[in-house]
């Protein structure tokens, strides 16, 4: 049996975008059963969960002989690799694919960070009236350089969606909650279509549910303070 | 033959640092040869080199009969599973180095490069004095982390130095030019053992070396600056 850790509850803007859906979508486009095991922002900082994830985070995964695994990024490669499942046998396109995996996260998910940071946690208009300049041109830029480099194709490599578009996707899920898709309307697009997958739909409704299904009270934001 | 690119010079704080290095040190561990392709900044951005990079960064490493690979990450897990070095046969073991592979790409270098940015890319005191304690507080809480998951051990999986220990050690140099590392002697002691390695150190040699015989007319800033 697999288990996957997530949130019971996060603040209105993160629904839908905590990186558990990652993992989520991946188990689902393997036909993987999974169950969650749900923390609190106490169980987030324990012992018990460090032993899954060093920095206290989400997601992990649990399996039954095996010793937890953490990441996001190495967790659905993991299990797309295991499952036989968006990875192309070919080599060469597995290169590929592999370099655009990495470039979801560690050329594109940084740069738009820097702007969920600002808005986000920023805690007021002044900080974030100065904080803005010094991020968004460069995420703009970024996000320009992929649309160009995506020029007329429908994924990033070869004729068919792979994991290098479910990770590549999801890092976008930030530019979009941000707005910052609208000015490139072929980036747009792609995110659409890579959205539209069921395995997709079926992760997103699901962290949705469950986070809609409780509130901050059940989060115990308090007593993990008092206790840190 | 393999071709990694580089660039002909960098300034003094980015000598030795710029990210060519962990493909040198991954080929160097493999026993490949390769050359290496110098770029000015009239390169960096042209065509030719947004083919092999989208984003018109380095390294990138080209080989006959394959298109180019970009993103360091990628590169370098890419050669070391061609090449049977550094990553362990059994999946399990496997597995947890992925897992720290992405740690290093995915949770420790963004919390760096924030502190990088602040220290090397701001432009004034002031601007410095307002994002320091917006970032350095969050690294120095990524780093504590790491050094208690290292716990007494001396590699991050098994018995032995993997490619999860080629990244870490890598995104750590960031943290050792911002002198970050000395309030954690154990991952300064983690990350001096990961140095000490022959191929890293003539990967480094090498590119320091080059940088040394050029300055920063041979970059051809001014033309690039013009032509954008
Ligand atoms: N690089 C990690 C990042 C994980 C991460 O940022 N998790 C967030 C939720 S999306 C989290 O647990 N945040 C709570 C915290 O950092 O305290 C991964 O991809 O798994
Ligand atoms: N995620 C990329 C990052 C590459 C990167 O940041 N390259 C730097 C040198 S270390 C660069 O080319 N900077 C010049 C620029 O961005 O214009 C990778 O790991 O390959």
């Amino acid at each position: 049996m697999i288990t996957v850790t997530a949130f019971k509850w996060v603040p209105p803007f993160a629904a839908g975008q905590v990186r558990d859906h990652r993992v989520r979508w991946i188990l689902n486009e393997a036909g993987w059963p999974y169950e969650i095991r749900l923390l609190d922002a106490v169980d987030q900082k324990s012992a018990d969960h460090r032993a899954r994830q060093p920095f206290g985070q989400v997601p992990t995964l649990e399996e039954d002989g095996r010793p937890p695994m953490f990441e996001s990024g190495a967790i659905v490669w993991d299990i797309a690799e295991r499952a036989g499942v968006l990875i192309p046998s070919d080599p060469v396109m597995r290169a590929q694919v592999l370099g655009w995996y990495f470039a979801a996260l560690n050329s594109v998910e940084g740069a738009l960070a820097n702007v969920a940071e600002a808005e986000f946690f920023m805690p007021d208009e002044a900080a974030k009236a100065v904080r803005r300049p010094q991020v968004v041109p460069f995420a703009e830029q970024r996000l320009g350089e992929l649309q160009t480099a995506l020029g007329g194709r429908d994924w990033l490599v070869g004729e068919d969606f792979t994991v290098a578009d479910l990770m590549m996707s999801s890092v976008l899920k930030i530019a979009a909650s941000l707005k910052l898709l609208e000015a490139f309307p072929a980036l747009q697009a792609y995110h659409d279509r890579c959205l539209d997958r069921p395995a997709y739909k079926k992760a997103v409704a699901d962290q949705c549910a469950t986070i809609a299904a409780h509130g901050p009270r059940d989060m115990r934001y308090r007593e993990a303070q008092a206790a840190s």
